[in-house]
């Protein structure tokens, strides 16, 4: 079935202005007009994020149209958490070859739900015919002074890590079947079937993320490989860091398909995992526990933060070789 | 040239932060992070727009890449302009086949120049391989309850547009070359020339809409034809419309090269001009005309709104047929 471009904004998208069906009282004007009018709380900063979504790079042709909906708004909101942002808004735009009414009910609801758990309301967007991609661009709220960044950390602090990295990763290749190369017996199809809703339905650390502030001293999002984006956290601090695998949560799901060895490389450099890298000061771990607690996050110490810049893995007592080079989503196009 | 994500980021859209070498004082983290840090002035509205263009679809395929990357940025100040807002910021999400560094340059430079012009800080964004495409989310500011919307409009109030609709059409028709119909003879080349550039560098509205603050009723952009964009203010604020085609700015250059048959009809469902369609009431007509010449724009009065819902048509005293419809960027995909 074929829709306009203005009905199909009335019928998927204009509900999602309300979150699980409360309105925000900070949106003065949203989806139908040229923009939408939007009040920041007083004594409040700005965060803004974009990310976009394009299939067969970041989603599989044929992908669940709920997780393709889920993951545009997840991504954007990691990013927000990474920040320490409140999450507030957002905007879609969606480029898709047909107006398909079957697959823009379920993407909607996938964002729709995501949305609805975190109060952030679609307040505009666009949508046009052409190849299957989503860009949501994301807003939330810092108080002032107190967004996290990258660049805070310092030599002698703690690395942690939130959740269990690699599953995403492994996840994917599931997804992608045989070509993943991963043998699936009778028994492991429940581990497997965990391990691919990490990859299809992401949890934004988002409380936690917000629980950071004033704590963390720095922050980054876990999207394109933990060895590469903790690097990048120490490296724009102006540090080196020091990581240890013996110390990297693992799932049991994820050591139960592929074993340690592969385990620790997955979540080392796989990506699309969406947990929180983070460096505190030794003397918050106390504080830190109690986050943890109240977040329903598992916090993973995994390295120290060290004056010599670069990246250097240790195991058992002893260093090792670098990994592979983290996701770059240019890294192959010569 | 193949470059890697970070070095995209870096050597062409770092710099887009500082529009014009000028560091914006509200952004507080740009580029570089997971999210952008901005401060809202005090006692003002944020207004938030997303446009997406695809190639194929928005501009042909070969286009000069310094026409994509004013347009993508355009069509969004467009969009602050007929909500009345002041730009100030911009977030890019780019996909591209390959990173091609000649055509990077002069993508990122179409951008800058319209961004400087304007004082619009690229404040982050989103690099991916993929289709050619290119989603821009602008964000501005209007004084509390003073953004323009398409629903403010009263019966008896007369209706404006700005510029020379149909000039952007005729545009594309040239540079579809010979799939336009338009034969060019030598005379005509500059008028062709002309009318290719209002296509390939529109010039969004940003003074205008800011004057129109207080004064319009009701405002919309013209991006989907002008029929369909002014018969939606109508439809928005509860109206109808008498449209005067005698009274449509065409352009003599449209004029020269299509004659004033073809050219109301690409006035009227053309798309792409990205003028401004706005009501005032009759007594605001001499302010009007002090805000034309302040802005130094061209501002017709094409009708008026009426009680009676539904778009007329008339021309030379007389109703007439209906044009086509708009422009619906799914109206065609069944």
């Amino acid at each position: 079935m074929a829709l306009g471009e203005f009905q199909l904004i009335d019928r998927y998208f204009r509900p999602l202005q309300q979150p699980g069906g409360l309105s925000r009282p900070d949106v003065l004007l949203g989806v139908g007009d040229d923009g939408a009018v939007l009040r920041v709380p007083a004594g409040r900063d700005l965060v803004a994020v974009l990310d976009t979504l394009v299939e067969g790079r970041h989603f599989l042709p044929g992908c669940d149209p709920r997780s393709i909906g889920h993951r545009a708004l997840a991504v954007n909101l990691s990013d927000l958490a990474a920040m320490g942002a409140t999450p507030a808004w957002a905007l879609l735009g969606l480029t898709l070859p047909a107006a398909d009414d079957t697959f823009l009910h379920a993407l909607a609801a996938g964002l729709a739900e995501l949305a609805a758990r975190h109060g952030v309301a679609l307040v505009g967007g666009d949508t046009t015919a052409g190849p299957l991609a989503l860009t949501v661009q994301a807003m939330g709220f810092v108080p002032p002074g107190q967004a996290l960044r990258r660049s805070g950390a310092a030599a002698g602090e703690l690395l942690f890590v939130s959740g269990t990295p690699g599953d995403a990763a492994a996840g994917l290749l599931l997804e992608r079947g045989t070509a993943g190369g991963l043998h699936v017996t009778p028994e492991q199809q429940h581990a497997a079937r965990y391990l691919q809703d990490r990859f299809l339905f992401p949890t934004p650390r988002v409380a936690l993320g917000e629980a950071l502030r004033g704590l963390a001293s720095a922050c980054i999002d876990v999207s394109d490989g933990l060895a590469q984006d903790a690097g990048k956290l120490a490296h724009d601090s102006g540090c080196g860091l020091r990581l240890e695998l013996d110390q990297l949560p693992l799932s049991p799901q994820l050591l139960a398909l592929v074993g340690a060895g592969r385990a620790c490389q997955l979540a080392l450099t796989g990506g699309d995992d969406y947990e929180l890298c983070f460096s505190v000061p030794a003397g918050s771990l106390a504080e830190l526990s109690a986050v943890a607690t109240a977040t329903d996050c598992r916090l993973t110490c995994i390295g120290v933060l060290e004056a010599q810049p670069g990246l250097r893995l240790w195991q058992e007592g002893s260093p090792v070789q670098q990994p592979a080079a983290g996701f770059d989503h240019f890294a192959g196009a010569d």
